[in-house]
C-alpha cells in the first residue's frame, strides 16, 4: 500500500542528507595524515556521480520511448525537452572541471598514493551512459589492452553486456529516422531531386567562377575546392558507397536513415519536422558536451598530475586525449552539415507533400 | 591504529557510492503517482548539499587559521587560494540554477504536494554557511516572526545559537584589520595624509570646473555632484560619524578596521599588502555571489511555482527578494570603492615605510 | 546594380577593421595622462553596443514577421530561433560583466573625471532594444525627473518616441495570444472547464488535509495556505478583476491574451502549441537575462564606483537597483506560473478538438 | 597640446560608435541576395577583433614591463592582474562561440558563397598575439606549405617577422625564471636536495609496497607505474636529457629556467615566492583557454560547414583539430605538475633562506 499523499515531509529526511552527507571518509585521515584538500576530491566526483544518475535517469526515460511506443509528436516534444535538460546538465560537468583544478598537484600528492588504484574509470554509471547513447566495445579506444568492464562487480559486468547486445539510443534513432515517411510521395523523389539541385548548384557555380574577372591562380583554387567539396555529395548520393562508409566504421547509421536525417535537415521549417530537427540537434550538442567534456578532462589531469600514469594505471593523459578524439556517438547527425545545400537550390515540395507536413487546423481553412 | 596507507581503493567504495546513488526515494512513487522530474528535483538539490559542505570545509579550515595563530604570510596566501575555490564552487551554484529552471511549473506540480512542508529553508548548512560568513540573527529577514532555526533538532538549534555567538569570519577579518601595523609610523600619519589629499583633489576639481568653458548649468551640476561625492569621505574622516554608521546597522566593522581595509586598498601594490588586498578582494566576490545565487533563487521560484506560498509556508518569492537585497555580509569592503582616490593623489609613502612594506631579499641589495 | 557575387573579399575588408580597430581614442591620452585601464573600458562599451546591435537585428526581424504576415507556423520556428539567439547572447552579456570588474575602483580613478558626463544611460541602441521589446515611458524608472530620451539627437529622441507610440513586440504577443482559435470549441469551453478543474483540485486537497493524520497546527497552516493559493485564480476567473489589475498596472496584457498564454501553457504538449509555447518561455527567459543584466550591472557599479554619483549624474547605484526590480516586461507571462494545475486535473479535450491540434499526415491515418 | 581635462563627454562620441555601428555592410545585401544571418557572422567576428586589441593591449603592457625594467615585486602584482583580465576574457571568447553556434549550415549557405576566400586565418590580431606569447614559425602546423604571413599586407608581414624576431613573452619569462637566485645559497643546493628527495620517496614507496599485503600480480603493477612515473624526473635532474629535449621540441625553455619554475612550483607558499607562482599558474590558465578556444572552433566548423574546405581554401576541421593539439606554448609550465613531489618530502629551506624570502617587516621583529 502506498503511504498517504499528505504525509509531513521533511527537507533533510527527504533528500536523505544523513547518507549524502556522511560519505565522506578521507583516507589521508584514515592513514593518520590529514589532507585538506582530499574533501574536494570525494565532493567533486560525488557530485559526478549524482549527475551521472540524472542523466541516466532522462536517457532511460527518452529510451523508454523510443521502446514502446512509436514515439508520436507528443513524446517527441518530452523527448526534447528531456534531451535538453541533459545538455544543461553536461555544461555543469564542463564547467565543474574549474573547480577540480583548483587542486594543484602539490596538494594532490598529499593524498593521492592512498587512493591507489581507485580510478575515474570505474564509474559504472559514466560507462552506462556511454554504452546507451551509442558506444560501442569495438569502438572504445583501450589502454593496454584491458576490458573497460573488468574493474566492475559480475552483475555490473553483466548490466554493460547487456545494454551492449541491446539497442542504444543511437540504434534507436536510427530505426525511427528509418520509418520518416516522406522519402518517397506521389510523383515526389527526395532523392534524385535532392542530387539535381546539387548538379545545378555545382554547374552554376562552375560557370560563375570561370566568367568571373580574377587571375586564373585564384579562379583555379576556386573551382578545385569547388570539386572537393563536390565529393562529400557522393557518399549520400551513392548507397554502396555509404555502405562501404559502415564497414570501415565511418558511418554508424544506415543508408535510409542518413537520408531521413537529410530530410529532415533540409525541410526542418514544415510543421511535422521542426521537433525532429530539434531532437537531432539537440543530440549533436549531447555528443558536442561530451567532447568537451573529454578535453577539459585531458587538461585537467594534465595539471593536476602531468605525464605521469593515472591512478588507474592508464597513461593518464594520452588515454583521455585518445578518447576524446575518437568516441564521438552521433557524428552522422553532425556530418549533416557537410550535406546541406542553400534554400535557393532546395527542391520544392509538391503542395499536397505540403499539406502532410502541416498542421490539421491550418490545412483545412 | 591507522590503516595502511597502501591498502586497495575501490572507486565506488572511497566514494561510498552505495550512499550517493541509493539515497533518492521519490515521494511520488511512494503515494503511487510517479513523476519523472521529482529525480531532479532530489538530484539538484543534493548536489547544492553536497557543495555547501565543501563550502564549509573550506570556510571553517580558514576560520581555523584565523583562530590559532595569527594568520601569518603563508597562511593568507592558504586562506586566498581556499576562499578563491570557494568562489569558483560559487559560480557552479549560480549556474546550476539553469538545470532546476528546466523543471517547468507544470511538472513541479506532478509532485510538489507530496512535499509539504519540506523547504530550502531547512538546509542547516546554508544556515551555518550565512551564520559563519557573518549574518547575525538581528539583521535576518524572517517571515511571519518564525526563528530561522525553528525546523532544525536540539543540536543543531544549539550549534547554530554557539556560532551566533561566536566570532565569524567577518568578526575575525575585522579584528586582523584592526592589527594592520602601519597605519601610524614614524612621522607618517595615514588619515591625517588622506584627509589632506582630499582636500587638495576637490580644491583643484572645483577650480578646474570653474574654469573651464561650459554652459553654467552644466557647471552646477558638476560642482553639486562633486560635493555630493565629497560626502561619503565624512564617514571615513570621522571616527562619530563611522560610530554612528555602526549603531544604525549601515557599517558592521569597526572604524580602526575600516582604516586597515582602506590602508590595504590604497597601497595594495606593497607586496606585504598584496595578498592581504587578494583576500578583501576575494571576500567581496563571495558575497556578491551570494546575493547573485538569492536573486537567481528567487528568478528560479517566480518560473516554477509563481506567486504562490513557498512549500516551507513562507511568502515564496517576495521573501527570498528581500533576503537578497539586504543580506550582504562584507559591505563594508565592497563600501571602500567609495573611499579610493586617485593615484597621483596618493600619499607618498616614506622610503623607510616602503622597505618595511617590502621582501626582506630586496631590501638588503 | 548589385555586386558580383563572386567578387573576393578579404577579411579585414569585409569586417570593416579598418573602422572597428581605429575607434579607440583614449581620453587619458588625449589629456596627456594615459591611463592603462582606459582602453578595456572603452573595448567592454563596444562590445557591449555590437551586441545590442545585434539583438535589434533579430528583434527586428521577428517584429516584422508579426506585422506583415500573421506568423504562421514557419515563422513562429524561425522566430523561436531567433529569440533563442537573443538568450545566447544576453548570457553573454551577464558574463562580460565579469570582465569590467576587473577594473578596479583604484584603476578607474586614472581616467574617470575625463569621461563626465559620458553615461551608459546614453546608450541609443539599448533604450530602443528596451522600448521595442515594450517598456513604455510610463513605466520607467526615472531618476531627478529626466526624460530618458534627454541625452539623444533629435531623430534619435524622434525615433523613440515613434517607437512608444507603435507596437512593441509585448503588444504584438498580445494581439497573437487573442487570436488563439481554440478557447471555445463546439461544445468546448476552456474557461469554464478549467474551473472545475481548480474547483474539484480545491474539494479534493481540502478534504484529504482534513481527513489526515497530522497535528491541527499543521493541518490549519496547510488550510490557510490552500486557500491563499487559490486566490491566485481569481483574476483570470473574472474578468472584472483582471482588468483592474490591467489598470493598476500589475497586468500588462488583456483578459483574452491572458487566457490563450493559460491554454498554450497548459497543452503545450499539443502539436500545434509547442512551438507556440517554446516561443512563449523564451520571452520570459530573456526577461529573466534583461533582469540578471541589470542587477549584475548594479554589483559592477558598486564595485566601481562604490556609493558616488554615475558619471550621468543619476545616484548610480541605487537608481540602477529600481530599474532591476521594476522594469520586466512580459510578466504576464512568467506569472503563468501561478495559474498552472496538476495534469491529472487538466481538463480533457475532445477528440475533435485533439485532431485539430495535431498534424495532418498523422490525422489522416 | 593636450585637451581639456575638463571637456564635455557624450557616450556616442567617446566610444565612436559612428565607426562602430557602420561597419556592417552585408555582402549578401550587396549581391541583391539579402540574408539575415549574415549579419550574426559579421558581429560577431567584430566582437573577437576587439577583444583580440584588448588582449594585444594587455600583453604589450606585460611584455613592457618585462623589456624596460627588471620586473620588480609591484609589477609582477601588476602583470599578474593583466594577465587575469586576460584570463576572463578569453573565458569570454570560448563562450562566445556558442553564439556563432545559432547560425546552422542550412543558414551560413544563404551567403557563404560570397565570402570568399576570406577567413579567419587572415587575422592579423590574432596571429600578432599567438607570436607574441611565443609561438614560432618553425611550430606552426601550416596547410597546403602556405606561409600563414601571406595573406597579410607588406607592413603587416613585416610586423609579424619581427615579432618572431624578438622576444616572445615565453622567452622573457624563460629569462626572468634564470635570473631566479635562490637555486644555490650558502649551504642550500636545491637540486641535489631535491634528488635526495626523490631518491628517498621512491625508496620508502617500494619498500612500503612490497611490505603490503596485497596479491603479487597488484603489487607488480604498483612497482611497474613507480618506476614509470620516476623516469620523469630523469629529464630535470640530468641537464643533457633536458637539452636533448630542446632540440627535438620537447621543451621550449632552457635548462636553468626549468630549475627556477620548479623552485617557484615546489615553495610557492614562501612570500617572495607567492606572486611569481601566481604569473606562472596563470600563464598556464592562458594556454590552457588558447587550446579549448581552437578546440570549441573546431566543434564550431564541423557544425557549420562540416568536412567541407574553410572559406580560406584550408581543409578546415582537420587543419584546426591539429593547431588545437600541437599549438601549446607554455608546456613547460604546465608539466611542472609531473616534478611535484609530496610536502612531506620537500627539502627542508635554511633559516637564513627562510628569513630572504619572507617580508622585511616580519623579519626584524
Amino acid at each position: 500500500m502506498s503511504k498517504s499523499e499528505f504525509a509531513s515531509v521533511h527537507y533533510s529526511k527527504y533528500l536523505q542528507l544523513d547518507k549524502i552527507l556522511n560519505a565522506q571518509d578521507l583516507r589521508s585521515v584514515e592513514v593518520g595524515k590529514p589532507a585538506h584538500d582530499e574533501m574536494l576530491f570525494i565532493i567533486v566526483h560525488q557530485a559526478y556521480e549524482l549527475w551521472f544518475k540524472q542523466l541516466g535517469h532522462e536517457l532511460e526515460s527518452v529510451m523508454d520511448m523510443y521502446r514502446d511506443l512509436d514515439m508520436d509528436e507528443k513524446e517527441v516534444f518530452v523527448a526534447v525537452n528531456r534531451l535538453k535538460r541533459c545538455v544543461e546538465i553536461m555544461k555543469l560537468l564542463v564547467d565543474q572541471v574549474r573547480i577540480i583544478e583548483t587542486l594543484t598537484p602539490l596538494d594532490f600528492l598529499d593524498f593521492r598514493n592512498y587512493l591507489l588504484p581507485a580510478s575515474g574509470f570505474q564509474s559504472f554509471q559514466f560507462r552506462k551512459f556511454e554504452v546507451m547513447l551509442g558506444l560501442k566495445v569495438a569502438k572504445r579506444t583501450t589502454y593496454a589492452n584491458k576490458d573497460y568492464r573488468g574493474p566492475f562487480t559480475k552483475e555490473q559486468y553483466e548490466e554493460l553486456t547487456n545494454l551492449e547486445n541491446s539497442d542504444s539510443l543511437l540504434q534507436q534513432v536510427e530505426q525511427w529516422l528509418e520509418r520518416i515517411p516522406f522519402l518517397e510521395f506521389k510523383e515526389f523523389d527526395f532523392l534524385s531531386d535532392y542530387k539535381k539541385s546539387i548538379d545545378h548548384m555545382y554547374e552554376e557555380e562552375e560557370k560563375a567562377i570561370k566568367s568571373t574577372n580574377i587571375d586564373e591562380k585564384h579562379k583555379k583554387f576556386r573551382l578545385e575546392m569547388l570539386k572537393a567539396n563536390q565529393s562529400y555529395f557522393d557518399h549520400v548520393l551513392d548507397e554502396s558507397k555509404h555502405n562501404e562508409a559502415v564497414e570501415n566504421g565511418k558511418s554508424k547509421i544506415s543508408y535510409k536513415a542518413t537520408l531521413g536525417a537529410l530530410l529532415i535537415n533540409l525541410y526542418r521549417e514544415e510543421p511535422i519536422l521542426q521537433l525532429p530537427y530539434q531532437l537531432l540537434a539537440t543530440l549533436v550538442e549531447i555528443d558536442e558536451l561530451l567532447t568537451s567534456w573529454r578535453q577539459r578532462h585531458v587538461q585537467m589531469v594534465m595539471k593536476t598530475i602531468g605525464m605521469k600514469m593515472g591512478t588507474g594505471g592508464s597513461s593518464g593523459h594520452s588515454y583521455l586525449k585518445k578518447t576524446a578524439d575518437s568516441h564521438g556517438i552521433f557524428s552522422d547527425l553532425s556530418n549533416m552539415a557537410t550535406l546541406m545545400i542553400p534554400r535557393s537550390e532546395l527542391p520544392k515540395l509538391p503542395d499536397d507533400l505540403k499539406k502532410e507536413l502541416g498542421f490539421y487546423f491550418t490545412n483545412i481553412n
